[in-house]
This record gives structure tokens, C-alpha cells and sequence, in this order.
């Protein structure tokens, strides 16, 4: 996430599974993904995707990269990934998909390097996650509550898709209906009644990064959280 | 559920994630939805999805509405959910499917207002589950205990459902066979066995609620109770 | 299963979710399906399933029948269930399919006549499994241990074989591999180092039936387990 | 895996199921899969698939054969298994397909001669990972972390694959991305940040084999190994 006073920076766990990381994990880059403080511990290669975002992005707080199985076939087959319940309204307008083929050629596919950041940004645009082709997803939030509900309820919307797909044609949410139900479930009504599910999920397996997660939940923020969570 | 000796009244949580509601979230709503004692507390936006089908259906004693992953493929597709197997055939003959497009346009897809909770209503009719398109699920029962009894066998039947159209031809139950199948299941003997199973599976989990599960099964209830389970 | 020491008598659960049977739920039958000591107990409607069989093949010590998701969208479409891999052979070479329409018309889709369930067990015949139309399947061992392990390789196979429909054909075990694998793997090593794999998984999940669970295996048996275990 | 410091040797447990495998049952072997002591255990019928490889290839230090659901759809249907993400490209550039009755006819599908075993290695070749026909797949490493980290990733890249068809035309990495996708996660940091967190699902399964589990990661090893882990 975006460091919660200082938008110049953001936060980020030093390379480690997410399921293993303790709050002492959690290290300061500035926008341009360079630690804060100079350190030897091993560092995610493709946390420019996070930097990237910031940067093109003064509106977003907080970023995920992901492979949840229920997405990826959408970034191997191409299929669009459209809202087909209200939940699924989370994912906006739009969901465009970023090939590395299309500015780099041969890749390892993995986003590294400050202009594959940028490139990824670029594809993101104005919109709240973008499929990376053959290889995950990446969304984004205003806030840690909204991203985390986006994440969720997107991978949850593309196993919902592709069952439909089996059955026959796809019938998904029009435009105004993406728009309407995308705002009514971002409220923080909606949002922080999964987000005391999910921080009882994680007490009761016990997990690590206890503190990060029963911090408060933002109260205010960007001008668009004010606006939104009306 | 309905309130157990007052046929005005129905029972449901304050607007809380299922798995975490607590005896003492339960409150008590009038058959329009108000809530009977003023309160602070946030109440779910879909509370009228309830109050509408108690209003409109005497025999009905329990709502539950849900987004089972294996209904919704359903909504979206708008494939036919028939009974394939015999627990299904809690299913009943008809399977109606709801679409808020058809009495209120472009919505957010949310029964949150009387009149909305109302077309559902109609749209379930004299059928004891309604699909909801590109959102989820109504269910209806005479019990709380036929109620989850339905919910979970039609949601299994779901997925059973996409899984054989996937093999070919699907060869459902016919009507005679739906009905014959559907009061043998939902008689004391086999809903009792899995209501203990559902309440053993609980207590391992260690959930809340606990008060509430270990009620005692209803002996007796409305006429149709006790005519239909001879 | 069958009584270990009076073949004219079966062992079978009183009417209860299989997770929660103990010891003392276990009660004795006669082939006829009459519980040997008069009972208060619910008893489960489908017993004449285990008594028909019993009957009908006295080389059968053991019957289990199930509603794995695997195994019931055959049931449904009517598509050939075929051994698709090793552990999948000790299907057998032929897995019959059972509808109840076909002798009795119109029911409840339950098995619950004696006059049903030796219908069930003529289309069982020679063969080790049958699968029963909109319903389920019936498997039958010569041991509690080989029962076991082909219930459960063999509701495996059903769900390979649905993924393999999904990537186009499907090439099956021929006559010869089916005989020669399922003999391979139903000898005492495959089958005993599946037995305590299961018995362990059942210890941590402190379900009841130890004590049915911790007997020792069977060393010997009917002319055919001494023939087979070679 | 071959034996860390005798690699005419290599180590196998007793026969038994994984989940149960302590220290104490792992075993030494020859390379023509005899045990280096005599032993009443019951040993793995299958070993030679382990003494074969390693006869056949002096840079593989670890096998495992597996039977994983997602992967025998592949092995019964004949589709080819693809590098369809990142992940996935610690398949290789190419996967064969062995089948059993091609050098030998009808079999139990059971690699159990010596011949057997080295038929399969010769399908293996210089590849990573060989399908077996209806029956599963053996994966090599350079090390027991690589080995682990490609045979769960091909897995799950083929759990992706399946669903990818569902949707329509798959898009496979190019063989440039396969080998630069290949190298770059099978670097000691993608391997052993993943190492970390299955050691940790271990330890909350409290599962056996502690021991084995903790040892110190291989620094170092074969001349493929240094030049690889750059």
C-alpha cells in the first residue's frame, strides 16, 4: 500500500510468501521502488509494478500482483473477463489485458524492470485491474479494504464466468449496471463486513501479520474515497 | 427464520459476515422490514428479500438468500437449474429466474427497496427456490431445518448440473419423480440425520451461533408441516 | 459389511451422517434386511441396497453406497464410466448403469423395497460397481479394505475421465490392462498402504469409529481373497 | 533423490503413503534399485522409474512420480501439456508422452522391470517432466528444491491449461519465454522463497518427516547447478 502519510513512498513485504510475512518484513520504497533504507534482504524483482501504479496513479492507495487460478485462464486464452454478478461489478468498465510480448518481445515475463512498470501502468490506465497475459492479474485500490474486497470478489467472479461459459452464453452486467453496483458494494457498509470476515479468517488459521491486519480501517482519505464512500 | 410464535415478525442478524453472527445479533424486523426496536446497528440492505416472501407466502417459516458458487452459473447463463439427482428434488417441479432488469431497468442488481423485495416475491410464486439473475439465489422452507436442508442439496445439484452437461445430455427427473423424491427427502428422518451432521460439522469448526444451532428441531408447525411430514 | 463370522448376517450403521457413526450404532441384520435384535432406531430406508447384494453374491463381504460428485454426473448423462487410469481398473471391465424407471416406473428414486434392491443387484451382476440413474452408485468388495480403496480410486477415474471429456478424447484402459492393473492394485501392499493412510487421516480429523477403524485387516477370507491376494 | 554424497546411491522410503513417511523409512538404494541393505520392508514396486533416470541422466538429483488430478487428463486424453504461465515454464520446451504398450502391450501400467524403467527414462530424454499414458507423470531436478518447485508448478500449470480450453484457444508461452521463464524462477530466490512457505504448511499440518524437511538447502552442486543458479 501507499505509505499512509507520506504519498511519495509505499510499503511492501521484502521477498517472502505472503502467508509467511511478519510486520518486521514490511519495508519503505519511494515511487521509484528503491528502498528507503539500504538493506540486504532479498527484495521482490516486481515491485516496479507497485512503484509504476503509484506513479501514474495519485488516486490509488494500494496495489495487488496476483495468479489466482480462477484468472489466468482468461490472460492464456484471452477471453474477456466481464462483471457477471453484482460483486463482480467491482472489476469497472473495463478490464484490458497487458501483453510484455507487445513493447519487449521475449520476455521472462516477469515485470522487473522500471519501464515494464511503466508499460504495465500504462495499460492499467484509468481502470481497476489489468490481466497480464500468460502470467496473473494486477488490481488496484483507493484504500487496503477496497482493495483487498476488489481482489477477492474479482477471482471470484472469474470462476463464476467460466462455470457460465459451460453452460452456454454469458450474460453480463451492462455498463450501467457495472456502475451502479460497483459503487453500492465499495461503500464501507459492504466492505468492512467482509473485512471483519476475512481478519476472522486469518486469526483463526493463525497467520502471521496480526498487527497489520487488525489496524484500524481507514476513516478519510483521497478526495475520491470522500466522494465515493458517500 | 419467522418469529417462532409471533407470524408478524421475522428473525434476522444485523448485517454481519454468516460465519460470524452471535445469538445476540439477531434481531427482529416487521413483516415491512422495520426493525422492531429502534437501533444503531448497521441491518443488511436485502432484509426486504425476506419480509416481501413472508408477507407473501404463509407457509413459508425461512429465507435464506445466497451467491453458492454453483447457482450462479445459473444466473448468468440462464441454462434451466433442473433436479438431476434425488436429494435435487428439493428443487421443486419449477425453478423461476428473477431479472431486476424486467420491472426496474438498470439497478444495482441489490432487493433493497419493499417494491423490489415485492417482484421477487411474485417471481418465487408458489415455488420454493428463485434464481436471481447475475446475483445469486432465494430459497424458501417451512422449517428452518427444511430450509437448509434445500439450500444445500440445490446447490449441490447445481454443481452436479454443470459437471454432467459437460459429459452430455442431461436427463433430469421428471415431474412425478421430482415430487415423490422431494417429499421422501424432506421428511423428519432424512432432514434430522443432516441437520445433526451440520451441527457437528459446526461445533468443529468452533463457529458462533452455537446457541442458536443446538436448538431443538420444531416438533410441529403450520398444517403443512404436519401434513407433509407423515 | 457382512458379518465376519455368520455370512447370513450384515453389519450396517443405524440411520445416521457417516462421520458421526460409533461403535454402538452398529447394528446386525439378517439378509432380509430385519434388524436381528428388534430396535427403536431409525433405520436407514436403503438397507435393502447391502441385503440384495449379500444375497445374490456370496463372494461380496463388503458394500458401500455413495454420492460421490465425481460418480453422479454419469448417473445423469448416461456417459460411459471406463477405467482411465491405473487405480481406476479396479472398476472393473463393465460398470452397469441401474434405472429405476425401468422396472418400477415412477418412485422416489430410493431403494428401499427388497423387491428394489434385487433389482439392483441382477444389473450389478458379476460386476464390482453399479451406477444408479439420477441417484448414485453402489460399490461391492470382498474385503472392507478393497472396498474401500475401490470406492475410492474409483470415484477418482469418474472425476479424470470428466476433465479428460474436457480436453477432447478419451483413451481408456483396454480389456486386458483393466484386468491386469486391478489385480496389481488390489493386492494386500497397494491396498494396505492406502488403509493406513486413511486410518491416519481419520485419526487427525478425531472423527468417531476408532475402534471399527483400528481393526486389524483381514488375512484371509473366501476362496477368492486367498486366490486374488497372491 | 540421488544420494548427497554417493551418486551411484539414491534414497527412497519404504513403501508408504507420503503423508506418513518419517525419517526412518528412507531407504538406500543402488542405482539398479536394490536395496544397499537387505530389508523385510515392503518396498516400492515403482522404484525403478527412480534407479532408471538416474542411470540415464547424471545431472538429476531428485525424481518424483506423481499421479496429480491435474495432470492425467493430460496423460488419458493425449492433449499436449503446455507452459501456459510463468510458472509453468519449469515444464521445458517439450513434455513426450510415454506409453506403456508402445514397448511392451498390455501391462498393469505398473513401470516395475528394469526395462521398464528405462524405457521411460529414454521417453524422458533431456526433458524435465514425462507424461505416462493413463497412468501419471515422473518429474526430474537438479535438486530436491527444483525438483519440488517444477513438480508443483506443472501441476498447477495444467489445472490452468484444462480450464484455459474451456474457454477457447490456449496461448502457450514461445520457447524463448519457456527457457528465460524457465531459468529465472528456478533461481535459488523464487525456489527458496517458495521452499520457506511449503517447510511452513508442513509444520501447521504437523505432518511427518520433520527432519528431512529442515535440512539446509544444497549451496551447491552438480556443474549445471552453479552455472543455472546465477
Amino acid at each position: 500500500m501507499r505509505h499512509p502519510t507520506d504519498p511519495g513512498r509505499y510499503l511492501l513485504s521484502r521477498s517472502r510468501a505472503p502467508e509467511l510475512v511478519q510486520p518486521d518484513d514490511i519495508l519503505e520504497f519511494t515511487l521509484d521502488s528503491q528502498p528507503v533504507k539500504s538493506t540486504d534482504l532479498r527484495l521482490y524483482g516486481e515491485r516496479v509494478i507497485h512503484g509504476g501504479i503509484y506513479q501514474a496513479r495519485s488516486d490509488v492507495n494500494a496495489v495487488c500482483h496476483h495468479h489466482a487460478p480462477s484468472i489466468l485462464p482468461f490472460c492464456i486464452s484471452g477471453m474477456d473477463l466481464k462483471p457477471v454478478y453484482h460483486l463482480g461489478a467491482t472489476l469497472g468498465e473495463k478490464v484490458p489485458l497487458w501483453d510484455a510480448r507487445d513493447d519487449f518481445g521475449d520476455t521472462t515475463l516477469i515485470v522487473a524492470k522500471p519501464e515494464e512498470g511503466a508499460s504495465l501502468a500504462r495499460a492499467l490506465g484509468e481502470n481497476w485491474i489489468v490481466l497480464m497475459r500468460r502470467h496473473g492479474a494486477t488490481v488496484a485500490g483507493i484504500s487496503l479494504e477496497e482493495l483487498t474486497f476488489r481482489t477477492i470478489y474479482t477471482a471470484r467472479n472469474a470462476a463464476l464466468q467460466i462455470q457460465a461459459h459451460m453452460l452456454g452464453l454469458v450474460s453480463p452486467l451492462n455498463r450501467a449496471e457495472t456502475r451502479l453496483a460497483g459503487e453500492y458494494n465499495l461503500r464501507p457498509g459492504p466492505v468492512m463486513r467482509a473485512w471483519e470476515y476475512w481478519n476472522a479468517r486469518l486469526d483463526k488459521a493463525e497467520g502471521g501479520g496480526a498487527q497489520v491486519r487488525k489496524r484500524a480501517p481507514r476513516k478519510s482519505g483521497s478526495r475520491r474515497t470522500k466522494k465515493r464512500r458517500r
